[in-house]
């Protein structure tokens, strides 16, 4: 790695000027309160990567794989939606850890729950959920997880990542669609014996429906199931499980309304011929409200309740993967709260923002037939539990889902000026109406890259999906200030780099 | 559920008599350190399952599942080697969540470690470690993780679960054997079409070989490569991956030298046909030193020198499962330490007692050879890493290993005289020369049973494993005062019980 020569003196990055600091309807600034000493802007003071950087990866290689490391963060020192790394750049951050950080770095009320009794306990005595259930664990469930879930579910298995969320609801959906077939017959000597051999009739032949440019994790059965890209599966053996079209929607929507609506009834038909005719009969298809690592790919709340209607006919699970689009940041608490469905999924998968992991389920007999089935040593972590119950407290108290979908507005706007001022470089504004969910293309793979790294020089930490696009993933708590200062500096960055 | 009637007076269990309190070789009673007010002896309040664990089952029950529950725990009451419910029955835990709990319920330097400010900002500041490493995680891992490595290891992989762990183990052996394979060519179109469908050439025909009654995890990879109980996989789609025999020893070892030895070779000869002629080529094999899940199985170190010898012959990984049998509890840190093989494993899982989870390597070239192939949003969590460091520093300056190996040569010894006493009821005891890893068969599975059950009313928590089998897994800190506890409530219940 080449060490760049040092900046000789900290640049700091002005906000847009003249834009409103405070909340559009009245909410007063809760990242105010939670960050009283949050920087003003970015303060950027070296290159990137800078010096105190690539000397600590250099050392940190000896222990731990890092060649897709960004820069070193120094987390105690990252206040609110800033992050600072060792060169002391302080980077307005709105990539939060792959989304994966919802109140800002070192809120307040997260550090209370960690400081609590029950946090203790629960790092110094974590149980076998399953076997040994803690006293407390009820109440924080249902002060969290629970009080948390989507409309139409009250039951959740609790596990301890987006992989593990997804593929234990496979799981569940297996065990679901192979009782009903066995229609209450117990196991035969023959079922015992072939599946200890990892074949049929024990070993079930059944499939997970997934949709090209999909992302659900990265262990063998959630891998199966991913279809974003090729690196994420070369070389590794998977499941011969189907894949339909996902819509690729044209911009802007309103232009293009016919054509769109074409092509989302096209992938509904061809979902609806792989549950006919898939040779691996399929017991649940599973999707996400945005498809996000695969390029923030959106699809219309019409194809999601076509979906869902398929499903019906063929008695097939509907598992909404919420692992990246849940616990707010759409505008909603989940996602497909925005579909308006008629009824509910039948399991809702979730972790990142929510640090807790697994999924709701909407009918109980999504609950297997028999104790051991659905199983693991700690099946789940009561120290995630507790953050995630603070997390959704906070999200109640004050309506973050609310709050993200203002700032989102007013931010999906100023995108859509820049946007105009930068037609080559923002294409396919994306995420109206969804929160701070926003991403658009840009000209190319390349630029796509070249503006991650060079937004750097502008004090702002950005992500990238798919194969050139943008993606936003600021906290809940990123405000329109925040906004100001993020247009800002890509209106610097792509007026630089035109 | 049946209340059953509660007992009108506290039964207090009664050490048996007359037996050193304190450690045999000069060992100060690290536990009385720890633990100023450990219970002496277990509490008997009411009959099992007590009525608060009735109820707070019924009340928990609406939200999790709960019908794998034994009782619901006070853990902010335990203490040391005592667990108590909430009816407030206190027991000697010798199952330790099943073998999850290193140094004792509320061990007070894990309590300073969850109190420290790099805990509560792991906590409050998940990194995504792969893009954005801590300051502090480089220390975190070489005063930890690292510095309990088993010899010949310097590298790791972190994760969440043992079954996560098995599973990036998996993969890196998978990346591994295709690397060598492609010998420097790049990816084709063919590759990169294929594998998006989940098909070859681009998704490898590869398997992984485990053992007959082998436990490796539940997700789709490790359960592929389960093979312990039909519960466990029953109606979940496996990959077509190979198993070959275990050897099941006779016991005493020495009264059954000559056929153990048979046993033993019949094994490996199986192994080496598989890795020579299986349809599906074998990248690894995986093997737990003690097989735990599947009945404590044990085999001896020329057995597994054997394996080493035909893996390095078919140039296939071995991975060494110590999920279970790591961190101490068999009198070695890690359990094939008691080997002496000439070169190391290439690849040990761990989790449970660790809490942290991962997988060490030993050659540099299981690390992949490109960014992103091994990756995941969190790649560990450095709440855990923290624990993990806090445990093996404990152990390390305790010399725990010598500990819980002097310990279990005492509980082996009386667990002899026990045997002789109740030769019905406890056959081929196993574990001698492996610290506190000790198990032994009831004279049936309903035997076996019961005996878990009905010890409860003798102050006792205490785990099974396999079809008959009785396992302890008693905490680092389980002293010859517990082991002597321990086997008089054995011999109270086996005296009642006959």
């Amino acid at each position: 790695m080449l060490r760049l020569k040092t900046l000789s003196s900290a640049v700091r990055v002005r906000s847009g000027a003249g834009f409103a600091q405070t909340g559009l309807r009245g909410y007063a600034s809760l990242c105010e309160t939670y960050f009283p000493n949050e920087p003003k802007a970015p303060v950027v003071k070296t290159s990137f990567p800078g010096p105190a950087t690539q000397d600590a990866l250099l050392s940190l290689d000896s222990v731990f794989d890092t060649r897709a490391a960004n820069f070193v963060a120094d987390y105690e020192k990252s206040v609110g939606n800033y992050i600072q790394d060792v060169d002391g750049n302080i980077y307005l951050d709105v990539y939060a850890q792959i989304s994966s950080i919802a109140l800002g770095y070192n809120n307040p009320k997260l550090v209370e729950a960690s400081k609590s009794p029950e946090m203790i306990s629960s790092l110094v005595n974590r149980p076998a959920l399953g076997n040994f259930p803690s006293s407390t664990y009820e109440k924080i469930l249902k002060d969290g997880i629970i009080a948390a879930a989507p409309p139409g579910f009250k039951d959740v298995w609790t596990g301890m990542t987006g992989s593990d969320a997804n593929e234990t609801a496979f799981k569940a959906a297996f065990l679901w669609r192979r009782t009903i077939e066995r229609d209450g017959q117990p196991f035969t000597e023959a079922d015992e014996q072939s599946v200890m051999n990892n074949q049929g009739p024990g070993s079930a032949s059944l499939s997970i429906m997934s949709f090209d440019h999909a992302f659900h994790g990265r262990l063998f059965g959630s891998l199966s199931a991913t279809r974003s890209k090729p690196i994420h599966k070369l070389d590794i053996p998977a499941f011969d499980w189907p894949k339909a079209p996902f819509p690729m929607l044209k911009y802007p929507l309103d232009k293009h309304a016919k054509e769109n609506k074409a092509e989302e009834e096209r992938c509904l038909k061809a979902v609806d011929e792989i549950l006919a005719k898939n040779p691996i009969p399929v017991a649940a298809i599973i999707v996400e409200p945005i498809q996000s690592e695969g390029g923030d790919n959106h699809a219309s709340p019409e194809f999601f309740q076509g979906l869902r209607k398929i499903t019906k006919k063929h008695n097939v699970l509907m598992i909404v993967d919420e692992v990246q689009t849940g616990v707010a940041a759409t505008g909603k608490f989940w996602a497909h709260e925005h579909w308006n469905l008629p009824f509910p999924p039948d399991m809702v998968t979730f972790s990142k923002k929510f640090q807790a992991a697994g999924y709701y389920f909407s009918d109980p007999s999504i609950k297997p037939n028999l104790p051991y089935r659905q199983f693991n040593t700690w099946c789940g972590d009561p120290s995630k539990a507790i953050i995630a119950k603070t997390i959704w407290q906070e999200c109640d108290k004050h309506h973050l889902s609310n709050r993200v979908a203002e700032v989102g507005s007013y931010l999906y706007g100023k995108l859509q000026k820049l946007a105009e001022k930068y037609p080559k470089e923002i294409n396919n504004l994306r995420g109206k109406d969804c929160g701070t969910y926003i991403a658009w293309d840009a000209s190319s793979g390349k630029a796509k890259d070249a503006l991650v790294s060079g937004m750097k020089a502008f004090g702002v930490n950005i992500g990238a999906c798919g194969v050139q696009t943008v993606r936003l993933r600021p906290m809940l708590v990123f405000e329109e200030k925040h906004a100001d200062i993020l247009v800002g500096a890509l209106d610097s960055y792509l007026s630089q780099a035109k």
